[in-house]
C-alpha cells in the first residue's frame, strides 16, 4: 500500500488546495482600546455557486484506527469548505490534485491555531482527528445542487502513524 | 456604578440578541463513516445588506482589569457578526436593547464550547475573555457603507468580579 509523506501545513504549500486559516501571514489590526487585534480575511469563503449561500456548521469528530487508510476522496463541486479546530490541538489534512495519480496525494501535519478553506472543487479526504470529541467550526454552502462528489481509490493509500507526541500543540 | 448580573447563556434568554453558536439543540447527522458528526445550521449570516459579503476574521483578545467597566456598547448596522472562541475557556457576553437604558442590559457568562452570532444591529460590548491570547473566529460582513455605530454611556456600567475558578471549562 503506498504511503504518503506527512509535511508540515504552510500556505505556500497548500495553496493549489485552498488556504490555510490562520494568524500568521494577516496584518493586525489593534481594536477594543487596544485590548484585542484584529485579523481581517483570513479566509475567502465561495459558495455562490447556483444560488448557494453560507451554511455555519459544527463537526465532532473521532480518530480513526491508525494506520489511516486512505480509500476515498471527497470534493463539492459548488462551494469552498472551511474547517477551524475548536481546541490547540494538531490534526492531518489529505487532498490531492486527481484522485487517479497517486502520486498526487499530498498529508499535511496542521497545528491547532491552523484551518484550512478547501477551494472549491478540491479533492480531500474527511477530518482527521487525533483525539476523541474534536470539534471543528466549518463554514461552507448551502443550497441547490448535488455539491458532493465522492471517488473509491482503485488502489488505497496509507498514511504514517502519527505519533501521540505530535497530537497536541500549544 | 449600576452592576449588570452575570447569567449563563442559554439559546433562550440570548434569542433577543441572537443566536447561541453551540451543538446543543442542532440535529446531529453521522457523516465520515461514523467518525464524525454534523450539525447544520449552527447560526445564519445575515451580510448581504448594501452588497455585503462574508468575512472570516480572527480575533486575539486579552482580558480588561476587573471589575470590568461598561463604558460604551456598538453594533452592526449592516450585519450579523459571529463570534466562535477556539480554545475551551469562559468568556463573557454583555449586549443591550437600548444603551440609554441601564435596565436593559444583560451579561452572559459564555462556556468555551458556545460561540454568539449576534444579529444585525444588536448593541454589544467588545470581546471579554478571561485569559490573554484568546482566540476567536470571527463570521461577519464586509462591504461598502457604515457597519459601525459606538455609542458612550452617560453613566457607565459595571460588571461583577469574574471568579478565577469560573475561567476555564471542559
Amino acid at each position: 500500500m503506498g504511503m504518503i509523506r506527512i509535511e508540515p501545513l504552510t500556505k505556500a504549500a497548500f495553496a493549489p488546495f485552498g488556504e490555510v486559516v490562520e494568524s500568521e501571514g494577516a496584518t493586525p489590526i489593534v481594536i477594543n482600546e487596544g485590548f484585542a487585534t484584529r485579523l481581517n480575511s483570513v479566509a475567502r469563503i465561495d459558495v455562490s455557486a447556483e444560488d448557494g449561500h453560507v451554511n455555519i456548521a459544527i463537526f465532532e469528530a473521532k480518530p480513526r484506527p491508525q494506520p489511516i487508510a486512505i480509500t476515498m476522496m471527497e470534493r463539492h463541486p459548488l462551494g469552498s469548505q472551511l474547517f477551524m479546530p475548536l481546541q490547540p490541538r494538531n490534526w492531518l489534512v489529505v487532498v490531492c490534485a486527481d484522485p487517479a495519480d497517486p502520486e498526487s496525494f499530498r498529508a499535511f501535519a496542521a497545528s491547532g491555531a491552523q484551518g484550512v478553506n478547501y477551494a472549491r472543487g478540491t479533492w480531500h479526504f474527511p477530518l482527521l482527528v487525533s483525539a476523541p470529541g474534536e470539534r471543528f467550526l466549518v463554514v461552507d454552502r448551502a443550497g441547490a445542487g448535488q455539491n458532493l462528489e465522492e471517488v473509491t481509490l482503485p488502489k488505497p493509500l496509507s498514511l504514517p502513524v502519527f505519533p501521540a507526541s505530535d497530537r497536541s500543540s500549544a
